[in-house]
């Protein structure tokens, strides 16, 4: 495992406050060390690092009533949604305690009339579609995990279809956050835009819980599409699926999902979900629009891709059949799991310029094998972002620093490509290393910010900075 | 006129730095009168507060001197670009340096395979999109007035199409900005998206020139669509408009613009641009995407505008005339300064959730007429965003009573129904009194993040907070 620092504990706060919290919340106050460390970072192979306590928050007030009790007693807040994350976002390395905002899983409202709603942070984004349906409503942010939508605002997520719809700072109108010493603010209206004051929103999309705790969100949605069409294409090599994607974001072809994904990851999925996709490089397409607007988008795709070798287009017929390759697709990390029994994945999220991706993806392909790894690929492509995933023997200990290697090589390149380490998972405890390669002199300001707005450091220490 | 406070001068800051300016920049540092009143706000009834100096920068190394230089003796910097805000931005209440940038005007590099460009900030939009058109490709905000790509990143502007193409936040990739003690920063990659720590960009985008001056943008653009179709249509009512409006939004019609003008516009375009529009209440519609897909876009519409009673539905036939049309529309200002000379015209800019775009507007309309006011309305109705503008002799003090009564009232409405006092303009001096009243404490947290960036306060003074 690659284990992070742990930080200076505050021993007499945390045993203050934690006595404090335990009066308050009673049976939603919990110590018992599987919980805890349920609520530590459990995906990729970042080590566990539990909090002290896990507190179970019903309402905004109870999450402010928290953070007053821990910024009173100098003690780590860690908010919490499903633990999905990818970057140890989650864990506690100077203890204190995790507010699992889980159950406040309500959709307070939906206007239909304006395309918006509000939910609590623990509403699941399979949740929040379920409950839409019947409008003839979606929230586009799809990040493969069901993941909740307090965590998806404060790692900036997105996943199959950003190309088309952006990432979750496209799509929050504003969100409810509890402050470092309890204030509880709004950062903006129900209006489609605004240029009243600084972007607040913004800012705290992404924030990755070290500005503020999320207590609520307010999401633009779209309609459901007339016609929804999905397929997949075979290309030659990962290269020529590449370049195709490029032709498609140059040409300004509305996709709505358009995922790569390598021989080797075909072959995962295939195994996973009991599937046959050819197994070759591969891409699976999603066209959104009305009846006649996704034919003529399935057939400009079609000649685009042809110019690359692009064969074996294959449409999905029936609606299970489109749930069917898209759920297979969702089920790539377990899938990847599955395909080496026993290793470890790691979690890669390079984005580059669209023009770099084929040079970006065939390079890495290249690094792996000469390092000798096994390390499937997926990836938004249409945005530039592909997930290269080494599957490690976490006991071979050359394997794992071969690995460790790759994700330094990989992160590099894509800076030096004009891109960046993170187009989706936030930086969290593992990409700390690589936020100031990125971005420099920039990252001073974020720490100007973050000392201001949180000066004792009490909201994920450890994490972003 | 509306005369804003002027703030505590520090005399001896200012004389000493314009010393030191005036040995710098030679012929390039002005302090006479003419050129330091076209340098404070001209446009509105704001009264004209000019800076001290105005210095014309030719590089970020310069203006990162000025600010430098400023700094050190406690002198307000205020950034210029063409001078076509709204809301006082310009303006220096405190006196100090203004920095024009708008011979900064060098579009750095064009990557057609990305869509993306980097610009200095006194390239105006035109020049942009005239600089972009060999390559297919254009920038899609557009403000109206031919405003500067620095200026529209610092008040977050947006425009006709923003329905469609979002606004300067959704555009804008990085910005390289100069912070208040001269530092230079680059906030973001050439990446499409990012997760990669705080989003500095968002943040400095509509900042209005108090956390930093922007010296480069990285701006994402768009490929000239293969079908542009433009269109007027008439309704019986505002109201009947405003519905259309509506319904084309929650179908999700991807319409380019759809903007709303009042009868009284009408008249006003007709006079001013030599045209023959209908005089009732108009939607101007522009349709982009493939030669079907606009035909279809434009059937859909006209059945949606059929049940509100449109009529007259009316396409342009060739790029002459659809050019006359937004020339037409982008000249809506003077038009309306023509349409009773002598008077001043008064920015509004509400932006309310669609459903309450007819409500709003019509009980804007209805306000104006029990006030006695002549105030055309014209908006980009799609955002939810409309202009009320009082044409006011500002001789007749009853008159110009009412209409400061009448912009509190229409900035309240917008508030209490969800929405925000500018859409677009931003704060500036003149909105400052209704930050408070939509955003309640988050503006303490804009303060912070103002006092944290910018401890002497030197960045555009009484601007915004």
């Amino acid at each position: 495992m690659v284990k992070h620092a742990s930080l200076p504990r505050n021993e007499p706060g945390i045993e203050t406050a934690l006595g404090v919290l335990k009066q308050q919340f009673g049976e939603r106050f919990q110590t018992g060390r599987a919980i805890r460390e349920q609520h530590g970072h459990t995906t990729t192979w970042i080590e566990n690092q539990p909090p002290d306590a896990v507190v179970f928050a019903h309402s905004t007030q109870e999450v402010s009533d928290i953070v007053r009790i821990c910024a009173q007693h100098g003690v780590p807040v860690i908010a919490y949604g499903t633990g999905t994350s990818l970057e140890g976002h989650v864990n506690a390395p100077a203890g204190g305690v995790c507010v699992d905002l889980s159950q406040m899983d309500q959709v307070v409202e939906v206007n239909p009339g304006d395309l918006d709603c509000r939910v609590q942070p623990g509403v699941t984004r399979e949740a929040l579609n379920t409950h839409l349906r019947d409008q003839g409503l979606f929230f586009p942010i799809d990040p493969g995990a069901n993941a909740s939508l307090g965590g998806m605002t404060a790692t900036n997520a997105s996943g199959t279809n950003a190309v088309r719809y952006g990432t979750m700072k496209d799509n929050v109108l504003a969100v409810e956050a509890v402050m470092a010493d309890g204030r509880v603010i709004r950062t903006g209206t129900r209006a489609r835009k605004s240029s009243a004051g600084y972007d607040l929103t913004r800012l705290l999309v992404g924030s990755e819980g070290t500005l503020c705790l999320i207590t609520e969100i307010t999401l633009q949605l779209q309609g459901i599409p007339e016609a929804i069409n999905s397929a997949h294409c075979s290309f030659p090599s990962v290269d020529a699926a590449c370049q195709t994607v490029i032709s498609v974001i140059q040409y300004g072809l509305p996709v709505a999902r358009i995922e790569l994904l390598d021989d080797v990851m075909v072959k995962a999925l295939n195994a996973h979900s009991k599937l046959d996709l050819p197994e070759t490089p591969l891409l699976l397409l999603e066209f959104h629009g009305t009846e006649a607007g996704v034919v003529e988008q399935a057939e400009i795709f079609g000649a685009l891709a042809e110019d690359q070798g692009g064969h074996g287009y294959c449409a999905t017929t029936t609606v299970e059949e489109r749930n069917r390759l898209w759920k297979a697709r969702h089920d790539a990390y377990p899938a990847m799991l599955q395909y080496r029994p026993g290793a470890q994945g790691i979690a890669t999220d390079a984005c580059v310029p669209i023009s770099k991706l084929a040079e970006c993806v065939t390079a890495a392909q290249a690094r792996v094998a000469e390092l000798g790894l096994i390390a499937p690929i997926v990836g938004h492509a249409g945005d530039g972002n592909f997930h290269v995933s080494p599957l490690v023997d976490m006991s071979n200990a050359e394997e794992v620093t071969k690995a460790a290697e790759f994700v330094i090589w990989l992160n590099e390149l894509a800076i030096s490509m004009g891109g960046t380490c993170t187009g989706e998972h936030g930086i969290g405890q593992g990409k700390r290393p690589y936020l100031d390669k990125e971005l420099g002199g920039a990252t001073d300001v974020m720490r100007t910010i973050k000392a201001a707005l949180d000066p004792q450091d009490i909201l994920n220490p450890g994490k972003v900075l």
